[in-house]
């Protein structure tokens, strides 16, 4: 902990040195990534917490760390002894950043933050804030950069093309579609921040951020030229080429700043204020207009083209196999796991699948009363032995050419009470009713969500975390805006459901100390019926591995329920059976056999 | 028709007289009541057209009438051989009127409308519209009062008294919440106009409206004095006193925009752009800061007191009695209604009721085929017998001192077809779905909509209308914030349900030319569970009259459904039975017999 005050220290003489008062630390890259990259953990390095959400705000006095419900157990025990404060954020009386903030802003002051890993969103609330207090704003400083002496490089990775046998849809047609919608807004050019925006609309995959295949860069887009940002040491020259057949021209990632600075006159410019960042958006010239609209592309790679659908199958074909002979493993007396050997074990399931790229995100593996814990991901120090009662929950994905799965099951180890298999149907029953939901085209995944939760309000219970989130394609394995919540925020208008979009469906219920249950499929949007009444809308269910027929009780499920559990039970069993030793094979036939009430 | 043409052609002089090129007529009254009194049917005067929503547009060539669906049919009727354009609102293609306005609207013309009906939020829509164009906007002449010479007077009726054991809050205690509402907004006066929350804030009913007991009048509320604008002759010396009691002021109606105009400087005020109308708003001092939020009184009214639930239950036991009553008749062999005549015996069943005052909208009773259009009303020339098959739709609804009710039933007349009984029962476990519904605090009617819904869509069928609305106290029988809808529109905040409010719930079926089935309950909000995942809220059903089993086919309910139907019918008889003449109880109680799949 002397190591976290020693960095607050020196960081207070820079901020004395720059003149800065209240210097803001956010987690965040410079193209508001969900995960970064090391080299941009300037929050954790100041304060020693790891969490993937956190805000650090210091001023000469003090230092705080907001973050959310997730993280309240583990930012204390990571903070204990540093002098940083911890601010829950959402308890009652927590101020928020902007609030505490503005709190401790005074008149001829100077807040600060490196812009570039700040959202212009954000950043300009930041920007009111100051003028309001009359004070000074400067983002133009990178004041954590300058006291980390060992800060890790970006290292190069590799760059490799997504074919069109994978990706379903050439760039060409791509920046086309764009274009057009550039049209519709009547802009000039286009800005675009978001890795996986960019990363789609090029076809190309990279390995700069963990479990996210996507490379560092910035792309703009005109009506005639397009312009790729990137680092040129990892460009080879097989993409070199096969950009400028598609007429992308590149160019030195830091040069976008410039060459915004320097646009003509009057320009109309599309981007996202959410996704770009603040000096991306202050390097606009003062006569260009902003025209503030999500990313085209954000809408088009969420709708999942035949090809990428077909391919998509397949990759749950495969994750759904890997999973299925990791299920063997642990309902047919193995003893010897622990919660890491556990989750090694099934990537080791999951390496053998051809086409296979890794973990799409770092497993959940949580024995017993680690279940409970919603984004619980075990470590040395926490790692359990997995005993042969109670549930094991286990989230995982993996990504793969044909794309990205993320699954959950929860597993019987041994004897249930009754009240652990009542929850365990009841959240079975959640995941079954959202899947097997039928509804009108204009929908949203808001209007949804009850349908998921209703059996569990029904014995009181609830989750709090959301019902479902949509799943890039060998992208980030959480991607917008599809998505099941049980509330629209105010800042974001509900995005309806459209044929081709992929939807987990997640319900849990979590007992704290004493287990967690979670049941995830993916779903994919389909067409249904077309009548007088219009177009209605179904889900295919995209995952194929068995439920835990030892922990449901099919006296609490309705006949209707039963008929889709069996239904789904007969498609795991085709479609996996195939792909299992004989042993595995057999076994799997009798796991999902069906249930009579 | 030719009454309608010299109607348009008196208008069109008056608007060359006073310069007018494009004059709308909308269907409101001052205060943007749902229901307008006679004196204000000024679009059905230029039209021909009695729908009740609907808004002409006439111009010196042309001159349209937009509606929406429900009316489609009766328009195109009540339009023929005028030379009115009829524009199917909704329908593609068909432009809006703000949008045929802009098209219509040449730099230097003039556009009129009387700025007293309509609201400040659509008048200045219109207002952008003139300024983008050149033209000039008149909204302060009443062409069409010029050109109607027999305009009906509103008539003077009687005010009455809401008493506190019916109302269970004084005037004082309502007037002093909302002011604190507007302490928090910082407002030195309230504008209201809205005749339902002036009736429910000042304890007084009328009679200026048809079906809702409200008197047209505005009032003003700053911290220290309230004032009611309305016609003194209607204001008896008890009512008078009692005003004076509590520190009401009265005014002439009319006063009032002469005395917004006198406010005295920088004065925040706080009204609703969408129920105050323009003129109201135009009146305000140039220096006036408008706050524009709904009335304070909107959600008060909206969540009803104890003494108000305890009244309403009753008033549900006896509309319940009266209903039955009518069924009796109905499902045991009274062969000589027609739809008009079962109507008028159902208002003869009320009417026997303590405290009953009418009916609280005019009742819907479709047989057949006209059961399958949604607002169908019968008149002499549409009506017909109730025939000894298929079924008769009835909604309708009374007002009592102890409260509104509104219900609708189908009743199977004779024998079915089983696709009928099919819908019938998707539509009851419609009903059924969403009144045991629980859920979580936080939600609102937009996210509970689906869980009524989805039997339907399981089916492929849906309905155009919204699935319930709130319901007044003694008041309009429809009325916000509270409502369940597939979509929130994009301006409107969705109301989050609270304990105390009521709303219906009414799923319905539509087959075009050969019958529908609606059944409505209204549903009160009530607490339920509170435990570590929240507060949790459910319903209480209050109304109940049975269901058809003559229609119910068990086999296609689950055994909750079967076990939700028969608790009902069982609440039913318990309530019921006990106000019926033996032989109709023991009528009921085998109608009310449990169900077994």
């Amino acid at each position: 902990m002397s190591e976290v005050k020693d960095r607050l220290a020196a960081l207070r003489e820079k901020m004395r040195e720059y003149g800065v008062d209240i210097y803001i630390v956010p987690s965040s890259d410079c193209h508001e990534s969900e995960y970064v990259s090391a080299h941009f953990r300037a929050r954790e390095y100041m304060t020693g917490f790891t969490g993937s959400a956190g805000t650090a705000v210091i001023t000469m006095e003090e230092a705080g760390l907001w973050t959310d419900g997730r993280y309240f157990l583990q930012a204390e025990a990571q903070l204990k002894g540093s002098g940083i404060t911890l601010y829950r954020m959402g308890e009652p009386g927590v101020p928020t950043v902007p609030e505490y903030v503005e709190s401790q802003l005074r008149p001829g002051k100077c807040l600060g933050f490196d812009g570039r890993v700040m959202a212009a969103s954000k950043a300009q609330e930041f920007e009111r804030i100051a003028r309001k207090q009359g004070a000074y704003l400067v983002a133009s400083e990178d004041l954590v950069g300058r006291i980390w002496p060992d800060r890790p490089d970006i290292p190069d990775t590799t760059l490799f093309i997504l074919e069109e046998r994978y990706s379903g849809e050439s760039v060409d047609s791509k920046i086309a579609r764009v274009r057009r919608a550039m049209e519709e807004q009547q802009a000039d050019i286009h800005v675009l921040a978001s890795l996986c925006d960019i990363a789609w609309l090029l076809n190309l995959r990279g390995g700069d951020i963990p479990c996210v295949p996507v490379t560092l860069s910035f792309l703009t887009l005109t009506r005639e030229i397009c312009v790729w940002y990137v680092r040129p040491s990892i460009v080879a020259d097989e993409i070199r080429d096969y950009l400028s057949d598609h007429g992308v021209k590149i160019r030195e990632y830091d040069e976008i700043y410039k060459d915004l600075e320097s646009l003509s006159a009057g320009m109309r410019v599309l981007l996202d204020r959410k996704n770009v960042n603040y000096r991306l958006l202050n390097s606009l010239p003062e006569s260009a207009v902003a025209i503030d609209r999500p990313n085209p592309t954000e809408l088009m790679k969420a709708v999942k083209n035949e090809t990428e659908i077909k391919n998509i199958r397949e990759a749950h074909r495969k994750e759904s196999v890997a999973f299925t002979r990791f299920l063997y493993r642990l309902k047919t007396g193995a003893t010897d796991f622990t919660e890491l050997s556990a989750a090694e074990y099934l990537d080791t399931c999951r390496a053998e699948q051809e086409h296979c790229l890794g973990q799409s995100f770092a497993p959940i593996c949580a024995y017993g009363p680690h279940g409970a814990i919603v984004h619980y991901s075990a470590t040395a120090g926490t790692d359990v032995p997995v005993e042969k009662e109670s549930f094991l929950l286990v989230d995982a994905g993996g990504h793969y050419l044909e794309g990205t799965t993320d699954t959950t099951r929860t597993i019987a180890m041994g004897p249930l009470k009754p009240e652990q298999k009542r929850m365990y149907t009841a959240v079975l029953r959640a995941n079954l009713h959202l899947a097997h939901a039928k509804f009108r085209k204009g929908a949203t995944g808001y209007s949804l969500d009850a349908l998921c939760r209703e059996p569990l309000w029904q014995l009181g219970v609830d989750f709090k975390h959301g019902t479902g989130h949509g799943v890039g394609y060998l992208l980030n394995v959480h991607e917008g805006p599809n998505a099941f919540r049980p509330r629209i925020p105010a800042e974001e208008a509900p995005a309806e459901l459209v044929p081709g979009m992929v939807t987990t469906d997640e319900p849990g219920v979590y007992i704290a100390d004493e287990y967690g249950i979670r049941l995830e499929n993916e779903l994919l949007c389909v067409e249904g019926t077309s009548n007088e009444y219009g177009q209605f809308l179904e889900f295919e269910i995209l995952t194929l591995i068995p439920f835990d027929r030892d922990a449901i009780l099919a006296e609490e499920m309705s006949p209707e329920e039963i008929a889709w559990l069996n239904a789904y039970h007969q498609r795991v069993y085709k479609t996996v059976g195939p792909y299992l030793p004989e042993k595995e094979r057999e076994w799997l036939k009798e796991y999902t056999r069906a249930i009579f009430s």
